[in-house]
């Protein structure tokens, strides 16, 4: 590796103990306080922050990148507003630092208390969404820890100016800027030190954005990784189902937003119920103008095209849906523990027992009854923000929010206590 | 890679999905009925079982190995004993699985139930002490997890004679067998596999002995991996400190057990009340055999020999201590971060203030006032088992017990609920 590049991974992995020491240290009312200065300041920037924006986003085009991508990278009022907004909420959440989880003692007298600590520093590496850069900085920050934040090439121009502003606004309120780093150099040799750990000085490594991201980080990352996998989402329409409920829920659960990892991909409907229930769902989503692709059974019920074996895993993003019939609720826990990614399920049916068997053998971060998928969200559980729905099993599954950017300690209480 | 190996990757992660699907739906009765038979069967084997230690141990005597090593691995009546034992409390622990985390609801009407849920695979990768195997088996079975075990070479026989009686417990009690795998083959190939998370199928790493090993583990991994480093613990003897209750912490911390993680390793006392500490605890130290070594300060106050850079660093787990003078509450924080491995730490002192400073800001898993280090263990926290302390941020921090080996899922039930 050369000096260069050493330096620079030297001087980024001081500043983030640095940062990592005054974010710890911060009370509960400087984070609030710096959080709202940190939205103050965005806001009077709006004007260079939207122009510098438009300038990337006629690149981008220019480049030919995809109208999607675009969009994911393009800022406007409103989505400035939003950003603005959100930091706010996140300022005003309760603090998760020193939180009590659990107390208790044993018999000799010795007290325990588990309380919620700051992780440290943390690494977030995601793709061309500005808004990513405000949202993950201001969770982090409320969670006590430091951030060092890598965005996407295309857009990074914008976010450096969300950072700028951001870090000013925590400047006017008297905290250390170096509590949320941003690498502007496009050196993309910069990631693999992030992913490295920078000797020890990274605690925790989330990646944001495709599969070839976080299968990247994953495979390289020498520090815990976070990772958001994608969501290949199911709701199983049980013969007990509820026909309004049933397209109340799959409706939503596919076409309300169908760009997120909470969306339904596949639809899952009990061959007992079938007849009656898939003829009325299919007619919902064409109604819509959502392409169903069924596998024979489906298709012998409803008109759609065939699916084959691929389609049980894609996640389509798109107005697409897989189609398959499963026996019974067995049969539903079959197809998703084949083929699911472990995200979001549901069932819908009026049966306490097949719910019951859905929700506890559904081996996903979120099992829902009788509710749509898109509920996966940090809002939605009431977190008040997200940086994402977690889909490993350690430390956080689910919404990752101002909790999950925690650890804890146990502080014990004795008197002279030794164990002899 | 060879196809040799690839097929016995395969079948180790067949068997492990298997046993990973299998105990999951085990009751907590069958989990506890069978962790009874499995301590049952390893009492029926105890002479095969010390039959075979006996000539693994004489084995490691004729190859010169060190006297220490060979005290790890060795088996007697009583260690079997205490195995079982330890079987028999884990099998009489409540059941983590299923239990409810939290519940809350959202003005919309959802209902949230967080519940633990076992993490699924986990590989345990430790060095030669037979107990581990036992041990680690019993605690993911209890948490509904398959666990695949590979033991050091040094007493493979041993370990697998009674991971043999284990399993076959288990298999009279009615449960598969594969929940509990134990890797035969010296090939150190196999841990490469293991580490790689065998296509998957491996949730979770943990290594468990020396520094090399895990940091092995560490560097080679692509699944999580819950990591035992080392302890070097503090004890800080503030000048308002209680000169009894600091005698009994500070020769319980180092001098109970000295091999052990939780075993101080430097003692730091307040300049303020260094003339009045220091000389009665070195002279109680000298009492016990155990070495001194001081910086200039301590060197001036009690006889001992001189320290140097490495030795605030270092874990010696033998009757050796490193004794340094800090400028009260502040110096003590500042060393243990310089120099500390964030795994368990106290504080001596009858100022309230000075405590509280303490435990807040020394950022180590475990933080004690006026109680000794080697409460850092899992029984001694009221978990009645560990299979380490775990000293990385993420997941778990602290001893690792059966709650520890779970994960959860968020369970949300509504009424044809639609995000809209």
């Amino acid at each position: 590796m050369s000096d260069d590049l050493n330096r620079i991974f030297d001087a980024i992995a001081r500043a983030a103990r640095a940062g990592r020491t005054a974010a710890a240290r911060l009370s509960s009312a400087q984070k609030s306080a710096a959080l709202h200065a940190a939205a103050d300041a965005i806001g009077e920037r709006r004007d260079e922050i939207l122009a510098i924006n438009a300038r990337e986003k006629a690149e981008a085009v220019a480049r030919a990148t995809s109208p999607a991508f675009v969009d994911r990278m393009a800022l406007d009022a409103a989505r400035l507003d939003a950003i603005i907004v959100a930091t706010r909420i996140i300022a005003d959440l309760p603090d998760p630092v020193g939180a009590e989880i659990r107390r208790w003692s044993q018999p000799n007298g010795l007290q325990f208390r588990r309380v919620r600590t700051p992780i440290g520093v943390i690494a977030m590496i995601y793709e061309s969404r500005p808004n990513v850069t405000i949202d993950a900085a201001a969770i982090a920050l409320k969670s006590g820890n430091a951030v060092i934040l890598r965005g996407g090439s295309e857009c990074i121009r914008t976010s450096s100016a969300l950072h700028a502003a951001f870090v000013a606004g925590l400047e006017r309120a008297g905290v250390d800027a170096r509590v949320a780093q941003f690498i502007v150099s496009p050196d993309r040799a910069i990631v693999g030190g992030l992913l490295e750990g920078l000797g020890g000085a990274v605690d925790l490594i989330i990646p944001r954005g495709g599969r070839s991201l976080v299968a990247r980080v994953q495979q390289e990352a020498r520090a815990p990784v976070l990772a958001h996998l994608e969501g290949v989402c199911h709701v199983y329409v049980d013969k007990a189902a509820d026909l309004q409920k049933a397209l109340a829920v799959v409706v939503d659960a596919k076409m309300r937003r169908v760009g997120v990892c909470g969306a339904m991909e596949t639809l899952l409907v009990d061959r007992a119920g079938a007849d009656a229930l898939l003829p009325p769902l299919a007619a919902a989503f064409a109604a819509k103008g959502c392409e169903l692709r069924g596998d024979a059974a489906a298709r012998a019920l409803a008109p759609m095209a065939a699916a084959d074996e691929d389609d049980w895993r894609r996640e389509y993003l798109a107005p697409i849906l897989a189609v398959a019939i499963v026996d019974g609720v067995a049969g539903a826990i079959a197809h998703i523990a084949a083929y699911g990614s472990a995200h979001t399920d549901a069932i819908v049916t009026e049966d306490q027992t097949a719910a019951a068997q859905f929700l506890g053998e559904v081996d996903s971060a979120i099992v829902l009854h009788n509710a749509s998928t898109q509920f996966a969200d940090g809002g939605e559980f009431g977190f008040g923000c997200e940086i994402g729905i977690a889909t490993g099993k350690l430390h956080a599954r689910g919404p990752v929010g101002v909790e999950e950017l925690t650890t804890y300690k146990t502080i014990v209480i004795g008197d002279g206590h030794a164990r002899g």
